[in-house]
């Protein structure tokens, strides 16, 4: 791509609406712009960026063999209603009366529809296990739309689901997406932990998360170093026998509790740490099937409940976690595989003709190897181009002047 | 893909809610399932052909010098407000008012939004001209969904969007767009014709659809054999003088109108012909920019309106079009460009050890040479296999017994 044809509207200074730095950085960098509260233009960076982690999400998803669907965002409230959770989601769950007078809700998550999906399409033990998953755009009404694309009313989740004839079938599931989420994160960069989660709304009896550890996010996570436990402060406290029934934000806070500040596992120290959950994985067993009675044909004749699992991955805020583990004071520093270019070529000096041919030389033969990168062919002083390209980050900056 | 362990509910019989070919096949062979009112699941073979008819989108745009973005669903009617478009769709527009009062539309369409975001992130006539497409989920509240894909009121477009200093450079756009739209469909695999078209809601003063010919179509056009003439029948009138104010839906009824029946071009005899629309280009001019005030400095320091297109495909429609034309008795016939797999393979007897093995090689070395097949490794009767494949319309299939 050569620069002068790209929108790449790149700021000097930090946007107003902005706290913390992946927002920012986003905003200035020219990867996304606000249209609405808690919605976001991704523009032809940004584009790129989540079209690269979309692609590494489905090749890993692919590997274990789960297949892609693309269920509808607009949702029957029969089906909430059905699986008993219609006022669980509370003020958070938008919904609308269409022009006929029926109730239709905007896809936060799509566990029933799935559900609904599956006791419809499959019959038999033999098509089983199966994992299925999409991804798709769901709907929030936050509260407090915040942090960018950290919490957002309108964002893009990989939500896969998994069907099983039995708890042992359910638990090779769940290691398969552990091991893909695994995967996923690594590859584009992430440091990230996998803790022991409280399952919430999604019900089930076991979850983990996977957190990027950030001052920024707002999750907490209780850590021992010594044996590596780790567990969401929610899960911590039931891993205590302690109800939240009280504030807990620090250290302090939880030496209160008996032994609060001890590792229930080894008895070593915990560490409080703030967090960003980037995926969520739950073994949801037959809640689901259960209250709608998807069922199969079991191999004795007789029909049994789907044992299920759900696994999603924050398909945008794995681009604002990266951002904020790894940026410096001039802008982002994005890992290879989810960079928007890999690299750019910077000629100094565009009005010097040689060194403009060597430029468009670098460009054909780097474009021709299949190596995606940009051209800063604007007539523009060093300075400023430096600048943009630290500040947008490209991994390899090739820079030339007469 | 080893169809044991893939999600194709095939199905034997016509589904009741189905009407025409296209719906009934794509249900029958597994590619979608309803939700509710013309919203549909795209399953595993139904999403492989939808994410493949992307790409072509997406080479052919790419190649046009587009640059792909992604805007929300969401959008602030303030900006429909300031369009003047704010009750133009009608009932078809989705509103509801989120927790915190404010009214919120679900995009039916992105003229106000891509107007929006260029008035805010371009400055100059130096970063024009500009191309910017999305491939996004709309929504329109269809008073009533019908012919499954074909109208429905959760889809997904491309919409793409010009912006330009002066009409000839618009032209120049417009031309683009135009053999892109041309090289998307012929690669897709769709006979189709470009008629010239009302702007209609969308305003401006040129534009064209791009129609499939079938019985299915919901639209009419035009067509004079001898010199090409091809208008869609609102446009048709116009170009006729006639104001539609009467009903028309045969040649007949045309008859009645003075010269209703000859080619206002060359004279000659015209055809009317049922259609199906799958893309539509409109040269938009100053509509919306002039109603929004967006505005670039020009090359004498002065500001200017920008002049403006924009460019649909109905992307959901692309593949319901292709099997309107392209199908027999025994099911889907796709064009191999987007076939869910290329390739599938049957061996008959799963039960013979030297047949299976044979057609577990043929798998390995076609998936190995990157070539799309699917491996029937049921053990059903030979009749099953044919049937399904058939229903599919896998477009090679190796069929092999002991």
């Amino acid at each position: 791509m050569r620069w002068t044809q790209a929108l790449i509207p790149t700021l000097k200074e930090d946007p107003a609406e902005a706290e913390i730095i992946s927002h920012k950085l986003m905003i200035r960098a020219g990867l996304i712009r606000k249209l609405t509260a808690g919605a976001y233009t991704y523009l032809p960076l940004g584009w790129r960026v989540l079209n690269k982690v979309e692609n590494i999400i489905r090749e890993e998803m692919d590997a274990k063999g789960a297949q892609e669907i693309l269920m509808p965002a607009l949702q029957p409230s029969e089906l909430w209603k059905e699986s008993g959770r219609y006022t669980a989601l509370g003020e958070d769950m938008i919904k609308f009366i269409d022009r006929h007078g029926k109730e239709t809700i905007l896809g936060p998550t799509h566990e029933e529809i799935i559900t609904d999906l599956v006791r419809g399409s499959v019959k038999s033990y033999k098509e089983l296990p199966l994992i299925l998953y999409q991804i798709q755009v769901k709907f929030r009404d936050e509260i407090r739309p915040r942090s960018g694309v950290l919490r957002s009313r309108e964002f893009i989740m990989k939500d896969a689901y998994s069907f099983d004839r039995d708890t042992a079938s359910l638990d090779k599931n769940y290691k398969k997406m552990y091991e893909a989420y695994c995967a996923i994160f690594t590859r584009c960069g992430l440091k990230f932990l996998a803790v022991e989660a409280d399952t919430g709304v999604m019900g089930g009896d076991v979850s983990h998360e996977f957190m990027v550890l950030s001052e920024s996010g707002e999750d907490t996570l209780a850590h021992c170093a010594k044996c590596g436990y780790a567990a969401s402060l929610d899960k911590h406290l039931l891993n205590l026998n302690v109800k939240k029934d009280f504030k807990i934000e620090t250290l302090d806070d939880i030496k209160k509790i008996d032994k609060g500040d001890k590792c229930p596992k080894c008895g070593a120290d915990i560490k409080l740490e703030q967090a960003i959950e980037i995926g969520h994985v739950f073994k949801l067993g037959t809640k689901y099937s259960m209250a709608m009675s998807a069922k199969f044909l079991g191999e004795d004749g007789k029909e049994k409940i789907y044992i299920m699992g759900c696994y999603g991955i924050g398909v945008n805020r794995i681009i604002a976690a990266l951002i904020e583990q790894s940026h410096d004071k001039d802008g982002i520093i994005w890992h290879p595989s989810i960079a928007p270019y890999t690299v750019a070529i910077l000629p100094l000096n565009t009005a010097h003709q040689a060194s403009m041919q060597a430029a468009e030389q670098i460009y054909k033969e780097l474009t021709a190897a299949g190596i995606e990168c940009i051209l800063d062919d604007r007539p523009e002083r060093a300075g400023v181009k430096f600048k943009d390209s630290d500040l947008i980050g490209f991994p390899i900056q090739t820079k030339g002047s007469k």
